[in-house]
């Protein structure tokens, strides 16, 4: 670990020990606000949870501030400049809008009450996303407050939009429209968690994405299958066929030209985590399966995080009612995604897929491809410099040694990564008793004074980073 | 063709000419009951069908007429012993209830107010199963006219009854219930059809079936597939493997054991199957289907009437809705169902699918199979004295090479041949443009009466060829 780069620590945690309770008055107050993007009843919620924000962060020093119209729920922009007009820039990535909740989902409170119990503060909204955006505010007035300085050691931009919950419909449309004032030289993605409360992590990756449905169609309406069974093709099985075809024996992805130009996991990445704390019995236990399965020579960890997949999400053909009907159905249809990693291209992945199954459907049964948006996967080196600055910013405020994590799901974070050319960093505080989209959902105090404590330190570091770069 | 036995064909056709107008009043009258078993507000119209048929076959001159009750629609019974005690016995199996049928499905004209449009007798009913049931009661008078008796040359029992289109659920009890009252050395079944106008034929057997349901189960509840995706096994996967595994590369049936003991086809039977008119193109078109597909070997027509089959009639598991949703399943499921043929054992079926899917399962996914009622294949020999009878009697009435068919799918025939330890032939004048369950269904008036004259010469041919067996 470096030595501290442009405050003591001392004088960082002194700040935000004098602004804990109005900052925590804060936050519960805009956890106060019901944020629902995926319910029309909440839509003005959504639009004030915005205009509070674009207020504090107003309040905070961001000199711009900005709430962005989409054709949904508005986001939220803000920037400040660092005096030295050379420092790099930075984006800071969140969302303001929440997840459903209702007390009779289990809750033991009111999901918009918040309530602090010992070290937890219980609210839908404390981890995700709110908690973890609005720890940058502390920290940003910290790092002002250690360093002396009027304006932040980087170029400050925050990006905090309000349909990530929703599916984020809009957000690429939005960063697109909008690159240029979203130019940047790295993202903060402010909207994932660490290994565990005792085991402080960074996150170098995410998987991306491509959705397909394949629909297949037989005897044009459904037919006898004692008149007519074993005598043509019935598309409930191609459609099975299909699916079985998917992996060979080692449960590798079978589709031709699957791999091609993956970014293998390196020996030092297979070694970091393999020194996770991984108990595969409690992994078991959260994923609610009975025994592990995936392919061979990976980890699970390494088959979740660092591997690409191909899973049917879905399969449907011919009669599910109860009891049986003596049909050869006369369609069927299957659902699959396919979990990416770094060097694979969504749309290679369309093209090599669309080939594969034509090649494999029999002839009499017709079929129909439709491919939905893809999600690119995004993943940064381990030695790369604003990386190292997150460890480092960590390191300081945990003041333990970080390790590295990856995230097997799929986000915008992979837009901004693409349309800015921006590596994607991800800084989270967030543990997985945290209850993300459940009830209870809450967020442990004293993390989220280490991601306040995070914050300040880090634009420093990658002031420093960058310069060492340079 | 042997010569005529019992009567002088003269005599039946003048007899059958003389009382031809009487005969289809009855058969209008008959087919004006709308006598649909499977819908409620028709129960009392089935009791009618019944009664009237009772008091018809009374009229016809059986002496003992009975109608027999179910938990459903009622049966009903009849029996005409022959003179000479040793005699055979034979029992006409039909039934007189109706598929549904409404004028908006697609009627010319009110399907339950017949109609004469030239050749043909339009209601519905007409082929399936009244009219092939009532030619039975004026070939019986004809063959006792044309012989000068007062009873059949056999022990001629019928039983015709309630709920065949409804599936027949009571039938195999009602027949084990009344099995001694039944008993029989033959079975004529009146519910089948031929191959078409001009090529009048005898089936000599139908498939039989098994059907089951697996249900595959994985994780506790849908989980998301980015966070364990490509790690836990995927019960829609383990679902489609079984149903891929159930074919191997020549579309013949992979499960171990499945063709174990089958009656082969003969090559004198493959010989005359070959001999049918059949257009390929034509039965595509009825199969709505537009590639032939099956075991390896085999002409579609021995794929469909004398091999076994595993055809996947459902299949279900994960999200089915519009677009995409990102999960693995915590449940997925397949119908199946096999078509039998003689030789093959349901139980055995039965055996060999749980232990050949047990065996494919994966570790991780737990499964439950369902066997639902079986149906036993039923075939009769080629040389079997009583099925040379009916070619025989058909000869003689159609003046045509009989040929021979067989039927794919499976019906309560089986039960009759399994209970009462019977031979069972099928005796039908039906063709497929008579519209069996399709609106304006029909029956070609030249071949009712070509029905007619088969019974007429039916019972002698049966009493001479018993009298030649022993």
């Amino acid at each position: 670990m470096s030595q501290p780069v442009d405050s003591a620590v001392s004088d960082v945690r002194t700040y935000i020990e004098n602004h804990r309770a109005a900052f925590l008055d804060d936050l519960v107050a805009w956890l106060r606000i019901p944020s629902v993007s995926a319910q029309p009843e909440h839509t003005a919620d959504v639009r004030r949870s915005a205009d509070w924000l674009a207020a504090k962060l107003k309040e905070t020093g961001f000199p711009t501030v900005e709430v962005w119209e989409t054709p949904g729920a508005p986001a939220v922009f803000a920037e400040w400049p660092a005096e030295d007009a050379d420092a790099p820039t930075v984006l800071v990535y969140g969302h303001h809008d929440v997840q459903p909740a209702a007390r009779e989902d289990g809750w033991d409170t009111e999901p918009f009450e918040p309530v602090i119990r010992g070290n937890r503060l219980h609210a839908r909204g404390a981890a995700d996303d709110k908690g973890q955006v609005f720890f940058h505010t502390l920290g940003i007035r910290a790092h002002l407050a250690a360093t002396g300085s009027t304006a932040p050691a980087v170029h400050l931009k925050m990006l905090i939009e309000g349909e990530e919950e929703s599916g984020s419909p809009h957000f690429r449309t939005l960063v697109e429209n909008h690159a240029e004032r979203l130019t940047t030289d790295a993202v903060i993605v402010s909207d994932t968690g660490m290994w565990a409360e005792d085991t402080p992590t960074v996150c170098t990756g995410m998987r991306g994405l491509a959705e397909c449905e394949i629909q297949l169609y037989g005897p044009g309406q459904d037919i006898h299958s004692g008149s007519f069974g074993g005598a043509v093709p019935n598309p409930a099985t191609a459609a099975a066929r299909l699916v079985a075809a998917l992996h060979d024996e080692h449960a590798r992805v079978a589709i031709p030209g699957f791999y091609d130009g993956i970014v293998e996991l390196t020996d030092r990445e297979r070694e970091l985590f393999a020194e996770l704390p991984f108990d595969e019995e409690r992994w078991l236990r959260t994923a609610k399966s009975t025994a592990t399965h995936g392919e061979a020579g990976h980890t699970t960890l390494e088959r979740v995080w660092a591997r690409p997949t191909a899973e049917v999400n879905g399969i449907g053909g011919g009669y599910q009612g109860p009891g049986s009907k003596t049909i050869i159905p006369s369609s069927a249809r299957v659902k699959l995604s396919f979990r990416l990693v770094a060097g694979q291209d969504p749309d290679h992945i369309e093209k090599i897929v669309r080939a594969w199954a034509a090649d494999r459907i029999p002839a009499g049964i017709g079929h129909e491809i439709t491919f939905s948006g893809a999600t690119r996967p995004c993943l940064t080196p381990l030695d790369h410099p604003a990386l190292q600055a997150v460890v480092r910013a960590m390191g300081r405020a945990f003041e333990q040694p970080i390790r590295y994590t990856r995230e097997g799901g799929s986000g915008p974070a992979a837009d901004l990564q693409d349309v800015l050319a921006a590596p994607v960093l991800f800084l989270g505080i967030s543990v997985p008793s945290d209850g993300w989209h459940a009830p209870n959902e809450k967020v442990e105090l004293d993390l989220l004074f280490k991601g306040v404590e995070t914050s300040a330190y880090l634009w420093g570091e990658l002031s420093a980073s960058s310069r060492e770069a340079h």
